[in-house]
């Protein structure tokens, strides 16, 4: 069996280009895996900012691990067992989990996946609203921003894969909600489908933080932040006495042309203001509440799960690369294959 | 009566100079103060450096009142009653409370203060490790920071009225302590009669982020910052997963001189750093924890208050620009009179 995967052909420093990745065909033998391993036909595969990371020249972080040129290239899918050595899986079981850029991946014992229920759903929103984006607004909002109802929350990329989510459960929750996107497009969203109070282009502002100032006259509570830089800087510079920044996201230092946010520490220190990192599976421990939440939400189409779906596995190059000029709208999936 | 007070002549933008003050004469009547006024002959008051940021011409904050120059300047104090209107004080109490930069104080009623008892330290111990001094560095060490034992923690300007107590509380706590000071006297200090493990002159290192390296092989669990700028930047940059740093203070940004923390939020994110600005009187609930561990801590001389004493209402002004320019060792205090 022949499996076709996406690799770098290089580190990559910058904003990736769809040129910086190509694809490669590797043969893949059941009999050449490790005992206990699954293969699974990929369905839907995330494409997610975050990855530029890990395909940077400079290695030297042990925050994350790096990923060489021309190596698999791991991300959270669906997909379909199509040869198991584990007892647990069946051919024809959907499996959500660590896949790979590819057409196949092989899923070793150990290795995160399990499998999965689409209890109604249509399987793109297990890539999504009811995984780590949706998790990761679910518990940003409410663990780490601890929002409460009433409390004025920013959201920025907030038509992003996490964004739309975030300011929909605060939203359902009684905040005030403004979010900022960089189209029209987004901003019509934002404030027509997803039912923000507001929203604002922010390309268009010259100033942010006389933008967040008219747009908050009574401060910001709760900053969900996906963007670090300037938008964090002005977001704190508008924020409330014991103000949370909920930071999981910086897209605008990742490819090095955004300089980095120099909030300024006296307002955080008088306002007693938090800027807290944090990563969704560190907040497992309310992933039942999450799931349980956003079920209703989805059924009840209180919730809208917004969702860019590509088809192809040639088409992840560049759905990759438009993460990072604002091309996306929602969840950034590609479809490799029909169930 | 005549009182002398020490005020701005105008507003201070960058470091504090001794010429930016001067002593004023006033008549002081007692029959022209408001009904239940306590009027207090001060015998010590504090000198800070976060009073500089209510003397800037930039009064846009809505984070701090800002003082107009010619104004009484409020600080923490110790003094003794001398004429009072209010009958809970009687001439001749001690009360510890917001007094201010002269030679008298008039304690209107509902201003902050309250009658103090030495127990059987000496007056100048109550403006310092017994005061906001003292609960800062411990509310901020424990509360803010959660420091437990064995967890390793940076300290920076180490020797100064904050700083010399949170050394001290941590390794009465069982942690890694090392602190960054200005000068070899400070670092020697740290070493030796404090018991920090380890010290260093932040201005003879080129690289503090390396610098941070060395000293703290395993990272920094807890950072305790009065400084901001570049050696928060440095300490974000060497700490563990889920620290905490605890920011109290930003003094390298106050005069405008030094540039902004630019903390990297990669790594925030990456590592879940917290970063906790803070103020000690959100703290007051662990006000009695508190007193009872520095005074068993003090008596037991397991932890030294280290005191820079002026005398005299004239030294105000050199002991505030002082703090600019790192003169000071351990809590700045003004003996104003003796009792």
């Amino acid at each position: 069996m022949t499996n076709r995967i996406v690799v770098t052909k290089t580190h990559i420093d910058g904003a990736p280009k769809e040129t910086d990745f190509e694809v490669k065909s590797q043969v893949l033998a059941q009999s050449a895996q490790p005992a206990g391993s699954v293969i699974v036909k990929n369905l839907y595969v995330s494409v997610d900012p975050y990855q530029l990371n890990r395909m940077k020249s400079d290695s030297s972080s042990q925050s994350y691990s790096f990923l060489a040129a021309g190596i698999e290239i791991d991300c959270y899918g669906v997909g379909k067992v199509v040869a198991s050595g584990n007892p647990e899986f069946q051919e024809g079981d959907l499996v959500a989990g660590l896949l790979t850029w590819g057409e196949y991946s092989v899923l070793k014992p150990g290795s995160m996946f399990r499998k999965l229920d689409a209890m109604g759903f249509p399987l793109s929103n297990h890539i999504g609203a009811l995984a780590f984006s949706g998790l990761t607004a679910y518990a940003g909002l409410f663990e780490v921003g601890k929002a409460k109802k009433g409390d004025r929350v920013f959201v920025s990329t907030a038509s992003g894969s996490v964004g739309h989510l975030v300011g929909q459960f605060a939203k359902l929750h009684g905040c005030y909600v403004v979010g900022s996107a960089g189209s029209k497009a987004k901003v019509e969203l934002l404030k027509g489908k997803l039912g923000f109070d507001d929203a604002f282009n922010y390309k268009e502002e010259a100033d942010i933080k006389a933008t967040l100032r008219k747009h908050f006259p009574h401060g910001i509570d709760v900053y969900f932040d996906s963007v670090g830089g300037e938008m964090l800087e002005a977001a704190v510079a508008n924020m409330n006495l014991f103000g949370r920044v909920a930071a999981c996201g910086a897209i605008s230092e990742y490819t090095g042309s955004g300089r980095k946010a120099a909030p300024d520490m006296v307002e955080v220190i008088y306002r007693r203001i938090q800027i807290q990192g944090f990563l969704c599976p560190d907040f497992l421990s309310v992933h039942s509440d999450f799931i349980s939440a956003t079920c209703d939400h989805l059924r009840s189409e209180k919730m809208v799960s917004v969702e860019d779906i590509s088809t192809g596995l040639e088409s992840i190059p560049s759905s990759f690369a438009g993460l990072f000029h604002g091309s996306n709208i929602g969840k950034t999936i590609v479809q490799i294959a029909v169930e």
